[in-house]
Order: C-alpha cells, then structure tokens, then sequence
C-alpha cells in the first residue's frame, strides 16, 4: 500500500509569490521549489514596502538577506537549511564586512552555509549588494516520504 | 515486492552529450544530470551549426537561451521546468532588456524561473551573454518513484 | 517493513568540517550535505597546512581544486560526482588555460563536469581563481533508500 506522505515529486516546479516579498521587474519570480530544494533568486536590499533600495549599505545588505530569508520561510527553510549561498559585491574590501556582520545577525553567531564571495563589474540598478540562496526543506511527514507497510 | 520504475539514484551522475548541442571547447561537457534534477553548463549564442557565435547581440541572447534549451529538453526538461536562471552579462544597461526580450519569447509570457543577473568583467571569447540553467526533471514512472505493494 | 537504509532526508542540512580542508575565515563553512547532493563553497589555491594561498599561477589553481576535491571527498564524492563547477577567475585570457590543464590532470584526461567560466572584476585576498563545486552522492545502500518488502 502507497502512503502519500510526500508530495508526488512529479508535481514539478512551483514558483514562489509569498506574501511580503518584493516585487520582481521584469521576466523572472522571487523564488522556485523543486522537489526538497528551494531555490530563492538573487535578493538585493530593496524594501517590499516601497519596492525601492533601502538607504545605506549596512542597512541595505541587512535588507537583502530578509529579502531571501522570507522567500525561503514561505516554503519553511530557515536560514540554518541554507546549502549554499552566493554573495556578489561591487566592492569585496568595503561589502565583504558587511556581509559577515548581517550574517553574525541574521544567523545569530552561526553555524553558517557554505559561501563563494566575489566581485562583480555591476549590479542591477548600480546596486553594491546581491545575495543567492539554496535551500533544503525536505517534504512530507515523518516517515520522509518512504513507504511503510 | 519492489517495482523499479525509477531509475536507480545509484547510477550517479550522467554526462550529457545530447544531438544538436554546441561542441564544447576544453574540459567541460554541456550539462549533466543527477537524480531528479539537470545541470546545464554556461551557455552562450553560439550556432551549434558551424559552433561559432552567432551575429549581433539580440540574436545571440536568443540562441544561448536554446542551447540551454535543448540540452535541457534531452532529459526531458522544458524551459518551464527551470528552477534557476543564473545570467551573466558584460553590460547590464544594454544586455538585460535583451534578456527580458528573449525570455518573452522562449517563455511565451511566463511564468519566469528566478533569475539573478550579474554584470562581469568579461566572459569567454569576449562575448556578451551568458546563461546557466538548473531544471528539475523527476525521473521515473506515475507514482515518482515510490514502490507499491 | 522499513528498512532505513538511505538516511533521513529530514535530518536537514549538515554544515562539513572535515580534516585536512582548509579553515574558514569570516562567516561561512567550507561545505555542506543536504539529501544526496554535496555543496562545495568557492574554493581557491589555500594551502591548508599554512592557511595561505600557495606561490604561482598554476599551483594555485591546482590546489583550489584539490581543496575541493578534499571537501567533495569528505561525503563519499569523488571528482567524477561533479553535476556543476562554475570557475572565477580575474583574467580570462591568463587563468582559462591553467584551470584546463588543472582540470586535465584532477580528471586524469576526462570526461568533464559542466563548468561555466567567468571573468569577475575581484576575488577576496586579491586573488586570480576560485572554483565552486555542486556534487551528487546518494546516501544509503544498494537499494537506493527504496523500501524492499
């Protein structure tokens, strides 16, 4: 007998339009869940309120991982089920600080994902500050999906 | 009794080297597949036909979108299926509405995988464009791999 | 009758620290394991005996993948369970041709994982590559975690 705890793999990929997050421009979603994985999109510090970058570096980087952090609880990945993040400044001396310090934060003294850091030519919008996250959020119930007879 | 309809996750990962696919240069192969997901290497506007890039900048987005696509499409996977886009150009302002233009039409009006979009310094053969897709393709039969009794 | 044999997706993400890999700085892990993929964070030509990047172009590259390699290997992956490398480096045209030869040595002439090359305007520490690497290493018996009755 097949117990459907979890849910049918072969519903494919969802897209994510969770309450609260911003609001993409242009010809892409926030956010996709595919089987255990969710994959949230590269969040800068834009405020979901205004929709428009938040003043000041420190506060815009802070902004940048609520951003991801909200997409990835819609789909109940917490910040500790990253598997990977991908950090993109414009300035690795000047950012790179400021990324570890809203880490410190948001990850409350670690344990922390594994990071690539690096430094791109430009960002969307001149921005200074872009973050990507995987995440691991597995489905279904206790028995994670496998039968039991 | 145990009915394999999936393909057993133990076979590891699969180098795909589909029909019709770019000839790649050095020592990359054009995408693999792993379990329930596929992984497409950076692709950029190059005609599989004579493997050169193709002519003018609109153009040339266009074709890195479907050489992403049919190597995604020989494992089965359709555009919509995409769980990331990661793109990669050499200027935003000019090569980013291209992207949006060129995704329209690949996507015929969404909805969109998300997306993170990079300037770099530069990219192989100073091209302009770049893409890399990841997709999600369950393999097996109906009931996604489960066994029944 | 279950047979636990593949672990528990629901273990959630484990954050890796094995022996011999190099030590982080700052606020991020060499590696993670969630299900039955492998993340691999940015690695670069650190030389794990001192913590400081090793002399020369090509030997820097080579240690950069041997540090993944060391990380990857950790899980029961081996080179060969790459789905996907995206390499960074600072100059294309300089460093391209060292990661080849890297690669045709790591890979002991192929095949080749999907890989996507780019040029970025910096790396931390000033550095010339860095490689960061996804790989698939199913967990569990021969039976692929499927229950057998």
């Amino acid at each position: 007998m097949t117990k459907p705890t979890r849910a049918d793999p072969h519903e494919g990929v969802r897209y994510l339009t969770p309450e609260g997050a911003i609001e993409h421009t242009g010809t892409w979603t926030v956010g996709s869940r595919a089987g255990d994985y969710v994959f949230v999109a590269g969040m800068r510090g834009i405020d979901p309120a205004t929709n428009t970058l938040v003043e000041g570096d420190e506060a815009r980087v802070m902004q940048g991982f609520r951003n991801m952090q909200l997409i990835a609880a819609s789909e109940g990945a917490r910040l500790q089920d990253a598997v990977r993040l991908t950090v993109y400044v414009t300035d690795m001396g000047k950012h790179r600080p400021l990324v570890n310090k809203a880490q410190e934060e948001h990850w409350a003294g670690g344990p922390y994902p594994p990071r690539t850091s690096l430094e791109v030519a430009s960002l969307n919008q001149d921005d200074i500050f872009e973050v990507e996250g995987t995440f691991y959020a597995p489905q279904g119930g206790e028995n994670g999906g496998r039968d039991r007879d």
